[in-house]
This record gives C-alpha cells, sequence and structure tokens, in this order.
C-alpha cells in the first residue's frame, strides 16, 4: 500500500469538515529539477487526457499541421477534451472533412458530453450523440491527420502498435525522460493506450514544453501548442469548464489541462513551471480546487484573475434552496 | 487532521491501480455492541440521506400515517431519495393532494434528478423541475403530513426550532443514544438541519430498528418502516439504483440507504444488525460499492443475490468503444 498523501482538499458544511481529498502535487522546472512538492510525486499515476499537450507534438512535428494547414483552433482541439458544443462539434468535422475523411474514420467511442447543459440541448433537440461528440475527437483528429500525411493506414490508429501511437510514445519518452518500456500500460477511455508515469516526471514533461534545449523542429512545435492552447481557450474544454476559464481569464499566462481519474497539469510558460497533480481519489471536483489553490497558492495569478477566479479556489456549496451550506476550499495539506 | 482511513476501494485500469478511496465502516448490534469495524468509527460523520429510515418515526408514532391512511409506498418515499421517475412524482403528489396540500407547501428546492436517464427524458418532453422532483419530496412530504396531523404550522417545518425537526432530533438521540446538543450541525441539501454524529452511533441507530427493548409504540413504528422499505423497492430509489435493486434482489433481507457524500447504512433484520459506512472522500460510487463488499464479505448475500449484484461487488470499467479496461473493487483495507 502507498503512503497516505496529505489532504489537499477539504468540504465543509456549516463550520464542520464533512469530506476530505488526498493529493501529490509536483512543480518542476525546464532542466527538470523539483521546485515543490506535496506527497508521493514518484508513484506512477496514468496522466490520461492531461497529457494531450504532450501527445500532439508529433501532429507539426510530422509536418502534417503544416502541410494540410491546421489552424490554432485545430491544435487546440486537439489537446482539448471538449464539451461536444455545436463550436467544438462544427471544427471537428470540418476538420475530418478538409483531409477527405470522416466522422467514421475516428476510433473512439460514443460517449455523451462532459456537459450536463449540451447532454440536456441535444436530448431536447433529438440530436444523436456520435464518435465527433467523443471529447477526445479532436485528439484522434489529429492522430488520423498525422497517419495520413505520413502515407500510414488510418485504421486502427490507436493501437498500441500502430506508428501513429509508437511515435506519441517516443515523444512522451523524449518530453518526460522516462522509459515507457516497462510502464504500466492500460487503455484511456477513448481507446488509445495509456501509461502509468511518476507524477514528478508528468510534470517535467509540461516544464520541458518552455525548455531551451529542444532543437529547433521541437521548439517551433512546442510554441505552437503553447499559443494554440493560449489563444483559444474554448476549444481545450468549454462554456463553464475549468480549464477554459483559467486560460481565458489569465490570458494564456497559465495553462491548465484536466484529465479523467483527478489528473491535473498547469504549464506557466514566463517562468517554464510544469505542475503535475493527481487526487489519489480520482475526483474531478478536487482536482480542479487543487489546481485553482495551487496556481493561487505560488502566486501565479494576478489579483484580476484571482478575483474572476475567486469560485475555483473557494466554491460554495449551497442547499437546494439556494443558502450557502458550507464550502469546497484548500485542505491541510497544500500548504505554501 | 484525522488519520488516515484504510483503502475500503480501488480502480484499476489493467492491472495497476489508478484510485483510491478510503473509508471507515461499522456494524452494530441491536444492544449498540460493535461486531465488526474498519478505520475511525467515533469520528464525527453527517450521515445525510442515509438517515431517512430513523427520520420517518414521527410520522408514524405521532398517528399521522395511521390518520390519513398513509400507504406502505408513502412510508418507503418518506425514506427514498428517489429518482424523480413519474412513478416516484405521481405518488408524492397524490399523497400530498390527499391531505389537503400541494407541491408549493414542500419547502426543499429544485434539484434535477439522481437519474440522468431522468434527467435527458425531461429535457426531451420539455417537462419543468419542481419540488416535487427533489429526490427529498418524500420526506418532506411525511414531515407536513405530522404537521398538519398535530395541528402544527405546515410553514417553516424545515427550520430546527419547527416541532416536525425538534421531534426528529429527539428521535435521532433516542435512537442512537447520542446527545446532539453540542454536535456540529449543518443544513441538508434539502435545507432541514442535518447533526454530525460517531459513525458508530448512526450504525447503532439502525441497529435498534430490530431492538427488543423499544416499546409498544416504536416497535410498530420500526416495523412498519422495515417492512415498507423491504416491500417497496422502487420507492426508495428507482431504476437501475443500487438501494433498489439490493432491496429487491435481496427481497427486503437486506435494507440499504445511500446519502451525499459517501455515506450509506445497511440494516440486516433478521440478524438484528445495522451498518454504517462513510468514504472520506465523499464519493458515492465508493460508497455503494464499499457497501455492496461489506455485505458479500459477511455473508449477508445468498449466492442467487451474489450473482445478480455481482457487479454491485466488483464493477468492471469500459472504455467508450465498450472494451474492459479495469474494475472497480474492493480495496486491500476492506479485509474479512
Amino acid at each position: 500500500m502507498p503512503q497516505a498523501n496529505p489532504v489537499f482538499v477539504e468540504l465543509t458544511r456549516a463550520d464542520f469538515v464533512e469530506s476530505r481529498h488526498r493529493g501529490a502535487c509536483a512543480v518542476v522546472d525546464s532542466t527538470g529539477t523539483v521546485v515543490h512538492a506535496w506527497g508521493d510525486i514518484k508513484a506512477l499515476v496514468y496522466p490520461r487526457s492531461a497529457l494531450k499537450p504532450l501527445q500532439v507534438l508529433p501532429l507539426i512535428e510530422s509536418g502534417a499541421a503544416d502541410h494540410s494547414g491546421v489552424s490554432d483552433e485545430e491544435i487546440a482541439l486537439a489537446c482539448a477534451s471538449h464539451n461536444s458544443e455545436p463550436f467544438h462539434i462544427t471544427r471537428v468535422t470540418a476538420w475530418l472533412k478538409r483531409i477527405g475523411l470522416s466522422v467514421d474514420d475516428l476510433e473512439c467511442g460514443v460517449c455523451e458530453s462532459i456537459s450536463l447543459d449540451v447532454t440536456k440541448a441535444m436530448s431536447q433537440s433529438g440530436e444523436v450523440f456520435s464518435r465527433v461528440h467523443n471529447n477526445c475527437s479532436g485528439k484522434h483528429a489529429g492522430f488520423l491527420a498525422t497517419a495520413l500525411h505520413l502515407g500510414e493506414p488510418t485504421k486502427n490508429y490507436i493501437q498500441p502498435d500502430h506508428p501513429v501511437q509508437s511515435r506519441v510514445t517516443r515523444t512522451l519518452e523524449d518530453m518526460t525522460g522516462t522509459s515507457l518500456t516497462a510502464a504500466p500500460r492500460g487503455s484511456d477511455g477513448c481507446g488509445i493506450p495509456v501509461y502509468a508515469l511518476p507524477l514528478q516526471a508528468i510534470a517535467t514533461g509540461m516544464a520541458r514544453m518552455m525548455a531551451d534545449d529542444l532543437g529547433e523542429v521541437r521548439t517551433k512545435s512546442t510554441q505552437r501548442v503553447l499559443s494554440a492552447m493560449a489563444s483559444c481557450p474554448h476549444c481545450i474544454a468549454g462554456h463553464k469548464r475549468f480549464d477554459t476559464r483559467v486560460i481565458e481569464t489569465t490570458k494564456g499566462d497559465v495553462l491548465v489541462k484536466g484529465g479523467a481519474e483527478g489528473v491535473h497539469i498547469a504549464m506557466i510558460p514566463a517562468l517554464k513551471l510544469g505542475i503535475a497533480l493527481k487526487i489519489d481519489d480520482g475526483t474531478i471536483r478536487a482536482s480542479e480546487l487543487a489546481m485553482g489553490c495551487v496556481l493561487d497558492g505560488l502566486g501565479f495569478l494576478s489579483p484580476e484573475a484571482r478575483q474572476a477566479l475567486a469560485d475555483l479556489i473557494e466554491t460554495p456549496i449551497h442547499t437546494t434552496i439556494g443558502d450557502k451550506a458550507g464550502v469546497m476550499r484548500k485542505g491541510p495539506g497544500l500548504t505554501f
């Protein structure tokens, strides 16, 4: 059994703590040095969708992005866990069409929107969810575009031994400085392989997006990803979502990306810092709040941003009548 | 900071553990003796909706239930966190009408269904959520019926100093053997007061539903609740829900009731045992699975029930494509 990590987030009802979430978090600079750490940052973690800013690099480095005129919005969609809003669906569908493919070429499964509002709106209009509504459909469009550009089969592009996935794996190994040969491997929600890495290595991979020693091709590629994420926050997640609000409010000074099972990463380009955190119990409410508190606690939010994002740092909990019943807030294990 | 409780539930992806939920659980007999315990069972816990089988007792003991011909279905609805299915809404609405009241007399707030299927169906049909759709509306109908019968004002029946709530509080003190005078008090989701009690006391309250020394009035009342819960499992929760499935499958041999923030109780009438469990992080997926594992581990499920409820004891996790990616299962801290 791994050690008990510190309490990152607690929920109160009146003045009494009702629930607690434990976690670990690493802040790493672009040389790979840990500058802050809470909990067991050596423990292996599946990075899930928080890894997308690294998974998109081969789309650019292969020349596929330039060749087929991929826009910043499309790069951001390839990094996204989007809400399946009409905004997202239109753009992913158009991208697939432009490269001569269709929704049927996507190998991610069908799933409902992350947003209850979108799911309700679709029920109301009678629209049916398809593969393009999968929150990962932009990432999959990027995989398809890369395979097509390199003359590889588009079929089975989600399989671990397909060149698309081998290329992504090599990129992850490069960026995180970690061999994945013997790493635990599972299937991510959208069907592609996912490897477990030390939390610290995930933070390192994010920090190295801003490193000085990446060489010309990769530097151009990482800069393109950072700039696409900064300029298209709505592509990354959607209406009311944590990632979109943080990137939008900070005008891209802080780039964030969440993943399933309580993983969240951040990149602070100006300071060349990468952050990775995991909530032990996998709860998104806690990983988002903990990331809000880390960004705030380390001073990465301007006073204006802090004010606009106050509910992401301490979230009021209301009764169904609308009275304030308590808060979700920073736990005692997250000290600065 | 409280101690770290044992890991009750773990999620795997391939063979690697991705997330972990910690918790505590007490199994108590009707004399108040702890017969099994995991984790810190002295720690205070808000029992939330898991307390409903005790909160309903004054409805029966006041004579209100007999006077206005309350059915077993209505008793079960007063113990319920229902799905707001048409089945539930019709019955709660009819109950209110029969006692000369309406949905407008309910003081619980409006909230969406616990069931995504119901929320989607309502979006599709254009039906609007009202107070009767609150999953606690049956409990509130019971509060109103009691106040009306005793000639108390129906207005403000959710306030801590209203006789309806004072009576419920005294009943809880009696059944759990715990003074609530100095207990932390918050507002529950539906607006009524909620007190934090030791987890062990919550289990005791449930076990004492089957005690021999309750006196005639209370014995009649507890028997009525047990029999209503056993005979109306669909009232308690709804389609596909844990509580409904367990009660239905065990034919009432095992009575279960979940609450918000990872609380779950069970009553085993034949063995006069009460169980209370809290997942530290408040996650329902974990409290339900842990309760399934406790019921199984202590041998409270017949081979047939165990087979029918297998997915509540070990839940497969699938990718969006439909491939099995891992499982949610009993953690190493839940030993039998």
